[in-house]
């Protein structure tokens, strides 16, 4: 019987691929990297024997630690690296047969903190690389879907009620510029190595390389280039940009799922009925209502972002409570909101992949909903139009025409409007032919279709057009 | 290898004890346990089969579960009762080798939402129970604290500078108050059990029900009764008073707990001393620094009280967005939020229990900072006794004695302050003793003494004296 | 040309009524009267002179003082206290003119906490007060629609999607308990007095009362007496259990609004039309569309509803901050939370009133919106009342006609199913008459009566039949 | 009597300079800026009469408006520019004493968002330009710290223990590396204008430039020309990167604000003395103590730090909940929060320069404090230097010596580690004089120095050489 936890509670996160990069084990793997490729940089630099790097990569498989017991002991001194190397440092000595003294190339110079602080940022470098994956499937999708329905009417909606004409092609549209704006800004994060020994100030790295052609720096910056992380300027032990930063993209990222998820929720609702998730066998079910299908998916994705901000917001009160030079429980508090975000944004990034992936849209209902208000939605444009026709007080006789027409029951207020309109406006001064061009809504979509193509032209990367074939994450 | 979490980037939760109270194979028990009570309430009405209770019952064993495989599955319908449900049918009808159609006991009537949000406050009230013990052994040192420190002069601090005289007697017993006050309002609240069916009219238990003796309603009631909750007068299924509730109680006690955490390590800096956390191996280690002995205990706990706050809020904000009979996202962020919670609360409680049993207490270090301010201390006091006798503006003379003493060196203000005030005040108004005496920090108590009896009274239950012997939770 | 803030950007609170409970000028005269009732309760208990109550409360008129310019002092020392104590103590001095001493019933034994936390306190009863007269507005409201709607059919909605019959009177009980039992626990909260001296000590007061027949504590309670607070056992400086308590109290009647509020917008969508906020001149208008008519009340009750979480949550950083005997800037946050807090319920409690007052209900639309899923909402009856006729795998051929309805386009799902169901179960075992009446919703309401009734009973104070005529707050 | 709100309960941004740019009238001003430049600019492109502008210029002089009023009417459309519009129209009208018809360059193709975003960024714009040369007085005195105490030693401390020597310059640089990554990083952030139109589709902007050599893109850059904002690609009503980012990194500010306070705040204390707060008259003063002197600036800046963070956050919960083409409170939610963010940083801001700038430093005391733990301080050293003189078990030989030494009374441990160090490594590998240099701490400094500088290097702007005379903000 397995013990451990296994996202039971969190359905949006609980998938074997968030698992294995940000689960755990992924966490173990991530340190254990990091203490290895600190062993070879120390070896390459002459600063350790010949042949411990090799001893201390083998000694570095993830699979032979148990993170259950390593968790415990986490406890005795308040973080995960100090049981883990006494593992590690067991192993190696088991394992250097030929007695090179690999275990003088573990853990040499670093502390704890720069383990964690690496590890974690290795561990966010390999979940966002899988996360822009997933992303770049969506945001192929809406492009996709912005083109082709550049021409789709639908209504634009503002505080719940009709506001204008509209495209679906631009709601695609702005829900691609919502996702790729986040997304690049993301990927554009420099993500740095850490390195700063016990107080941040590489006293020991720098009795270390005294008397070598090293310098702290020039290890740290190998270290880096191992890793593919950034390389610091320096230590950043009680800065934590890098963190906070790290977060809010995230978070970012995970606002604008969440956009698209709310209007998903509304748009696929049985009164609206304009999108449809894709259907899938057990997507949806419900364990009462065998007529449910749910919109799973972006309930899921919904769930995420209501969580993502209160977890970057609790990254930044790390941040601004990381006192002395290593803080009295704020860091603690980094590692589960840092590693919670990450796990969200990778999870909600597939479900909405799948689901814009297979969007299902009915242009139909969009026609149907738009024909709801019909032509009180042009009332904006034919005021605009319309009033210097009328002199002075147009604008006035044309608000009167549109209360008048509110009066009226829902159902009847399109028909009202037409006539109220055709009587207050002189045929002689607007033909019925011209009155019923201001009346058609796709003679009012503005720029909707530059505006689209605006967007897409400023996220090349994200349209697809260059990335045929990739793999879903 | 196991992939499961286990709390390696939490260590204040990361406990054997709290897995077993709050980890995911916890919730299924709950779940599962909620499931074969109403079996045996459906059984008891006449509503279902006669044994089959029994074969639900047998079938209810958590450890026949396969936790990983039911979060993943969990993804398709968003919650996990429903793969759980399939599972546990599939055992039921396994087990039922006499026929006794078990089948028809299991989540009849019921919904998704009924059964997980009994099974979360049947989580709740028995990690509340466990974390309660804590409490008590944490209550009763600080009581007995207060007791044996009634006397033991220290300086009161506040906006970081030393104000009045204090006693350490009187800090435990304001730390009491905060854990037992916030521990009282926790106990006090009712969990209810969860039964409104499919969408909150209880449509299909009224169908159940006709023609029997039972109404939805006395069945809920015995559903309560079998797991230890509340009842519930009607379904809250959009209504979450019950779990922000719990929420809000769980962080004022965490609160309280942080709260002590802070001043703790502050107090056992090295530049105070005045109190140290228990010694133990493995506790405080360093990876770095071979005379590290850090306050970890009370690192985690702070990391507690940081990160408690944020998880409340997201129980709010979910309440706050419960749209339709059951919402689009917002009870899927009650679960992780509520279940984190209660495992931070229960770990931290732990831990404060470990710490205050064994608090090593330094008075000769609090009598030293003390004298840091000296007789300034009294300056409060002086003024009040003193003023009169110098006439209308005494209160103006005795703050210039004051200005001037603050404008001598540190070192010097205490003899300094004794001498101008002596200079200050005719010996004829006041002798020499009668000055030193103003002067005394034990003679500006005030209430201290009467103040921690008053706390202690009010608290009956936290004191100890009735709960001699209560085992370590 | 005046330059303090208005709520220019917080419409939710923008309101004169709001403003005179919650506003700056509401604080300093709370902060006034707490030390105008500390002058009485000295010259009372015989400790301050004679006739300096009377002068200390004609000085302590609110119009009198310079909210900006005691707001900008407050700077000096941190907190409003000391420059409104300053200014006070000169208008008693001017304003004594018999000479009677009044200076000496200002502030004596006080500190700034005890004047800063009695007054918010005082602040926050008052505001409750007018809180709770909104919310028996809206709750009467409530009553009346439940009881009036008993019977109006709607369809209750489940991850948005339709899920089974309901009524609009049970929708409007269920919002009636949200509210209703929200105020019910903050109506109980108990706001304490505050009395501890320079630091929680009472040694000033202890001094002060020496020789007479009062002690500190029964100061503290005359003064909690003549505020119209509740005593407090002790001094709770450092404790803010009071505090997180109100905050979290305020935080859940918010969070019972926003689920109205989102279900309203929801229902008052032009696609759905079930409900309509009151029309009144000048609410929802459009800057640039004549025919918007926004739904205001909701989207502004909304906002407050998605502030208040957060609000709450930075009271309990607060407590879990708050070290030594007076904190080092948890202190401070306090105070604009919990005012902001005061604000947004008051302000929404009167949105919410003027909404509930004057919904408009639409039967008719809940009926076609009912009718789009139609028999289908019936599923689940249907499931477990025909099952059985249809021998074992009963259930399974029932999923199966389900399943093969939903393939069928959306406006063709009901007839499908009607016709599908029919051809599944033989006419012998169900006549059409019996399965029709299987098919009417009204026929598959459970308890939604009965539930209603249960909520209304268990609030007789929030259903109005004994609060008729009670003005609007 | 005035009624507005000054800050009386928020200290840390009560005054009038962060009023000036922050307050209810600032935001008129802004929103009256951007109509303002808006009739330029639609003058300029010969799309309002010729002489409008003047007219509307002279009519947005933000003293004309009742921001009471406005505010108050704001609560009926829900947001403030509506009834400061039917003001601005009223006020052109009068002023249009030629009849050049410049109410037709009032608004024209605009809606309310586009008017409150972009003078929001207007104002966040202001607001920053001020924020930085605050920030900048800040930085520039902590590179002459840096400089000035490179190498005064002190202690180094982590989880709240003596960790290593340091010095108090490189404690200096990195507050500064804290403040300048933070500063850097939100100085390059990108302010956009907002145009859209009433539904984001420029459909009334498209018709007016029908025709024109215009276009609405072009229309738009020119007003962000006008304005110092940035232009946009496309409209971002629904994408709110640009809000978010905005609070992000005035959070990441306020946290390297909060940081450097949380260290000053300890290291202030009476028992630490290593820095004390600038010496101001009014500053720190107690109500009820004549003696205390508070860190009020430190406690004030951390009392905004506390609260930054869920500000923030609360900007992510708006645009993840940013639903439909303009939200339904979404948006409402975003104003608040940001004109608070920007107030605590521009407060802070400029107590934090008070601050760094009159800073006063006690090396004597950081010497004193760095003698506590003595030579025990230099044991990472000790062994990574001396275990390779002891064979084999050097390390754990040296460990005994230290667990030998903690095992003392702690006033004893520095003679008894300095004993027992030279017992156990022999005269012959290790002379009396070596010994000795490994045990002071200024041989164990690492680079302190050469992060200092690179530290310093890395932020030419903010080190102040460039800056020389800069006035205060």
């Amino acid at each position: 019987m397995t013990n451990g936890d296994f996202g039971l509670l969190s359905p949006v996160t609980a998938s074997p691929a968030v698992a294995a990069l940000t689960g755990d084990r992924a966490v173990i793997a991530a340190i254990l990297d990091v203490e290895a490729a600190w062993a070879a940089v120390l070896e390459e630099a002459g600063l350790a024997p010949a042949g411990s790097a090799a001893v201390v990569a083998e000694a570095a498989d993830p699979a032979a630690y148990d993170v259950a017991a390593i968790s415990e002991r986490a406890q005795g001194g308040g973080n995960p690296v100090i049981p883990l190397l006494g593992d590690l440092r067991a192993r190696v000595r088991g394992l250097d047969a030929d007695g090179v003294g690999a275990g003088k190339a573990v853990h040499t110079s670093l502390t704890s903190q720069d383990v964690l602080d690496s590890a974690l940022m290795l561990l966010a470098s390999r979940t966002i690389t899988a996360l822009l994956g997933d992303v770049k499937g969506t945001t192929t999708a809406l492009a996709t879907l912005a083109a082709h329905h550049a021409e789709t009417l639908c209504v634009g909606r503002s505080l719940t009620q009709h506001a204008l004409p509209y495209t679906f092609g631009l709601r695609a549209a702005e829900w691609f510029h919502g996702v790729a704006a986040a997304a690049s800004r993301l990927a554009a994060l420099e993500l740095p190595v850490q390195f700063g020994g016990a107080a941040g100030t590489l006293a020991s790295g720098s009795k270390l390389t005294t008397g070598s052609a090293e310098t702290p720096f020039t290890l740290a910056d190998s270290l880096a280039a191992k890793l593919g992380l950034a390389p610091a300027a320096a230590p950043w032990h009680t800065n934590r940009l890098a963190v906070t930063g790290l977060g809010d993209g995230l978070a970012a990222l995970v606002d604008s799922f969440g956009k698209i998820a709310g209007d998903l929720l509304f748009l696929s609702r049985p009164e609206v009925g304009e999108l449809g998730e894709p259907l899938a066998a057990g997507r949806g079910v419900s364990s009462a209502m065998p007529q449910k299908q749910n919109p799973v998916l972006s309930v899921l994705i919904r769930s995420a972002a209501l969580q993502a901000p209160a977890l970057a917001s609790q990254l930044h009160l790390a941040a601004a409570t990381f006192n002395d030079e290593r803080p009295d429980g704020g860091w603690h508090t980094e590692w589960p909101a840092l590693r919670q975000l990450l796990a969200l944004a990778l999870g909600a990034a597939g479900h909405l992949r799948e689901l814009t992936e297979g969007l299902r849209v009915f242009p139909e209902a969009m026609r149907r909903n738009l024909g709801i208000s019909g032509p009180l939605l042009l009332s904006e444009g034919v005021s605009a139009a319309v009033a210097p026709l009328l002199g002075e007080d147009g604008k006035q006789r044309l608000q009167a025409v549109v209360d008048q027409t509110l009066a009226a029951p829902a159902p009847q207020q399109a028909d009202t409007y037409r006539k109220l309109l055709r009587e207050a406006v002189p045929t002689g001064k607007l033909p019925d032919n011209e009155l019923e061009a201001l009346l058609d809504p796709a003679s009012y979509l503005g720029e909707a279709a530059e505006i689209s193509r605006r967007i897409l032209a400023a996220y090349p990367d994200f349209t697809g057009s260059t990335m045929k074939g990739a793999p879903r994450g």
